[in-house]
């Protein structure tokens, strides 16, 4: 049985990993913890009563290392870098849901996080887990960047063309819409009720930091540096992402031919899913799971490919992704406490 | 032409009142401030641009003597009486959107908002604003308490039972759903978007704050004490408020003569709209109006009645009725800028 | 392993019951039928791709008995009476989640659903399955009668005041709102989107079928009859339901006394969760789950009390009360599936 | 006083109408007309009670031609088309909401509505009740088209750059987001409340029937042919769109200037504000008013263009424009009855 801790009990990632493990029949959630907020767990969230009797504490590595195995870090950016270090150097397998350690260069992380970072040793240690594409070096890492939702999305929905056809793509334009947990637990106005509902924004045009975390794995698979517009907006539901993605191609593609390589990209892929023909994809169909729905339109003149990929922000976007992540470390069905 | 001045712009009611106001061709904005926010009204709330070069300032009493004839007050409560008291020695007339001199009790106060009244002299001179009860008062008043969100539709759906038959009431239940907006601008985590948006729950269960207001003024129309029980629910929506009323009565009544008293009190009324029989009222139908829909049921066995009562919080609840208060005060058409 | 058949798919319970059983450790869903929807469960309902390849069918009762132990009806009211007579006549365990055999009377059906009972029976046989009541009945019955999502939420809310002090109980209001999946997959311009949405109303005041169900359950609770109102609210949210429970007292209680009647009498429920004092009931706090939550509130005079009851209308008020039927009736751990 | 006629009012078009017409100085609505349904207005819309005591008729042309000067048709597409003929030819101003009369080409009425345009001839007389681009024509003409909700989201955030740098733009893509009620008061699964709350999709990808109308004014305005990518997506709320539009350009340009740009093509148009430096579009901001929002964002390299513009579908996209539409016929005030 995996000794599983939660440190950042207090936000929405945090709240789903719990709802994850606690069904999770390899593992057993052995330590909570947060930044702030201590007390019984189903205080702090309600829907766990007569689920958990477990209580939160403020983080205390030594109690950490003594009562986990593997420790998810469900902090705010800017946080995980402070606990990562002490952790890995226990011995102990870390997966971390905040963007510290998923850009490879740390001045990046002054441009977009507009903060040094403090632990650019274990920077390159991480990998980033994104199990369709880095499956084989999970299952050997003991340490994980668990990818932003928007990332997940757009790489998911990108992977298949960019990894066979990199050379083929002109540019790439990613219209984001995210429900507002993708924000995370903050108390603004910006994300008060009234000023959600029957709303609709963009928000940090062309100015978002995850475009760089995109942007680095994109070229990544396509070997080299792809031109990426990000543009994300707010949606006026809880849970749940939808990107729009405009590939311009280089010479024309056919149908039949990007449908068949989608499919057999991830075919054996147990969360992603290719929709049929025809169909559209659907943020109601991905919510409160770990998958990825992806469809497909190419235009008439076979130019333009527009790709829709939908996951829930927070399963397949974090905490459902950082437990197959775990899964896939420990060698266990991948699906466990997933489907 | 009536020169209005608006204190509490940054507020939801300070914004309805804007829009209203803008509106009217008997009035003209001449003042606007605001406890803290300063600046370009169209800044403080974009979906001005285009209809106001207005700036708030602090509010500052002695302009607000020199600009206005009325000041309306949509401040906090407990603030509002920091500042009647100069208005009305200075001949402005004042319309009051707080819950500052609502209460005929100054002990009340120290109950129901936990603060000491600090302006009892004028308590005795406010006449409660609810125009199809208090219309001769209010015609005559140069200082009007404009009564609160929950009372209005309370009082609006009782006031032909109980003056009429005030006698046959055995008990009064209030269950009142309210949309987001009744909460005023507060930011706080119960009303993030998360936490509101696919949720419902009741709030200050038998404790609220407008369940004094509603007996004063019921037990006024009656002639006699009547025993109100009332609890508010929080809606996932952004305006409207619709509540269950269930009366119980001490003998039979007909149907028939129930709906021909409503009628013919409320024949008059440009804002009170009694449903036809059969016919449910929905909040959706007064969103953005000044009306009040009032619907009966009577049980089988004639001694419950069920009376249901929608308005729109800010507008016939709030911003709405203390324009309609001001159009009586100066004898212009009661419905002007609010049709 | 139980061999499961769900008949009724294309309706939001059966969609459920799908959910719920495809993760149960003990049963396999053997048979899906449905009354005129055909196809592949995964193009009824895309959510369920990739995780099962099952093929619905035109209901056939020679299908069902063959492959079918258990036989979850989730079919409109007025249809299941049709197939469960010769369900239970091949000793194919039955869970009826329609209305169709929950009132003893079978003129009752005339009176509320306006239609002859054919199967009377039967009517006999059926067990409630309200699992916190009736689970010595259930568990040794070879036919339950599903409670209904509105009874469920208003009986658990009173049972313990009522079976153990209903000679006390004066009268009772319940005052419901419900999430729109209540009305079921019907397609009708009172549950568009545009009509739902920002809205709010009450529907078949005093006159909706489910009041002679809680009537008749509330009746063999306090052994003599009690005098229910019951007035049903549309919430524009997809799941959930919400009941505000006001009981007149015949004389006073004790707070003190009322909280430690419920905690002692859901003691050792795993469904039924009494809120810590101070502590409302939300919605958020039970959708998606088989909860249900009750909170109580005593007026100052003792002499009535408020009770909210919150569940997951098509969980715990349909598809997971199903399963935790089954559960009792197959003595497997109750919560498999359901936690 | 202009006796406008609105036929078509059971739809949303013809409710927004009557409820800017009936607060219009100097129109009086005379006749309301509807293809099926018929009965008091404020039967169908019971947010019109004691508003209108109008009532809806079967459409009869005689009755059209004796009690109106203008007739505003807010009918299906395909219907319009078999009335226009005859209001015209009897000298009546017509402002046509549906699409019948946008698309100069007949044969793409085919391509796009698979239909046969049955009213050709008076095809060339349409002017395109663009104001801000067409004021000329409009002031001149008895007969408009007017213009679709995407469309005209896209026409005014494109048409200072199309118009002056026509020359400059490579490509256009429009991601569109709508409001529900752009489907019009059609009774469909698709448009239930449980099937698009919580939930967003694309639509018609690639494939919407606005494609064309945007294309032919767009290189109306370029003065070629422009390539145009059009995406549709549905929204959870009921009314308002938002178009984020990329737009690549052949050669860099200067945010100052193109900000300039449109600030100077705006200057003295009522209805559409340029968004100050740095601040987003919100729906909010537009909900309910005759407002076009539109923000531009360069790309660093200055060779992609974000611009974003919102408008409240129903309004701006309908029946605002179209009382727009009918100020300039009449030479009033442009802002009447939309401020």
């Amino acid at each position: 049985m995996i000794r599983a801790g939660i440190v950042g009990i207090s936000g929405f990632g945090g709240k789903v990993l719990m709802d994850i493990l606690l069904n999770h029949r390899d593992a057993r959630i052995t330590y909570v913890a947060a930044n702030s907020t201590v007390g019984r767990v189903d205080d702090i969230w309600p829907v766990f009563r007569g689920r958990t009797d477990l209580v939160c504490a403020k983080y205390d590595q030594a109690q950490a290392v003594e009562l986990c195995d593997v420790v998810f870090l469900a902090l705010p950016h800017m946080e995980s870098m402070k606990v990562v270090g002490p952790l890995l150097k226990a011995g102990k397998k870390v997966i971390d849901l905040s963007a510290d350690y998923r850009l490879k260069k740390a001045s990046l992380y002054k441009t977009w996080y507009n903060a040094e970072h403090t632990d650019r040793r274990n920077l390159a240690k991480a990998v980033y887990g994104l199990p369709e594409i880095f499956r084989a070096r999970i299952s050997k890492s003991g340490f994980i960047a668990n990818p932003g939702c928007y990332p997940t999305a757009a790489l998911l929905g990108l992977a298949p063309l960019v990894s066979v056809h990199g050379d083929k793509v002109a540019s790439i334009i990613i219209d984001a819409k995210s429900g507002t947990s993708g924000a995370g637990r903050k108390v603004a106005e910006g994300f008060m009720f009234c000023f959600v509902n029957e709303n609709f924004k963009a928000y940090r045009v062309l100015n978002h930091q995850h475009t760089p975390e995109i942007s680095q794995f994109l070229g990544k698979m396509a070997g080299r540096d792809l031109p990426v517009v990000f543009v994300p907006h707010l949606l006026p539901i809880n849970n749940g992402i939808l990107e729009t993605i405009y590939v311009t191609l280089k010479e024309k593609m056919s149908e039949a031919k990007l449908d068949d390589l989608y499919r057999k990209f991830y075919k054996t892929e147990p969360f992603v899913r290719v929709s049929p023909k025809g169909a559209q994809v659907e943020i109601r169909n991905v919510v409160d799971t770990n998958f990825c729905d992806i469809a497909l339109t190419l235009s008439p003149d076979r130019k333009l490919l527009v790709i829709t990929s939908v996951i829930d922000n927070l399963v397949k976007g974090a905490a459902g992704q950082a437990v197959h992540n775990m899964n896939i470390m420990y060698g266990i069905d991948e699906r466990e406490g997933l489907l």
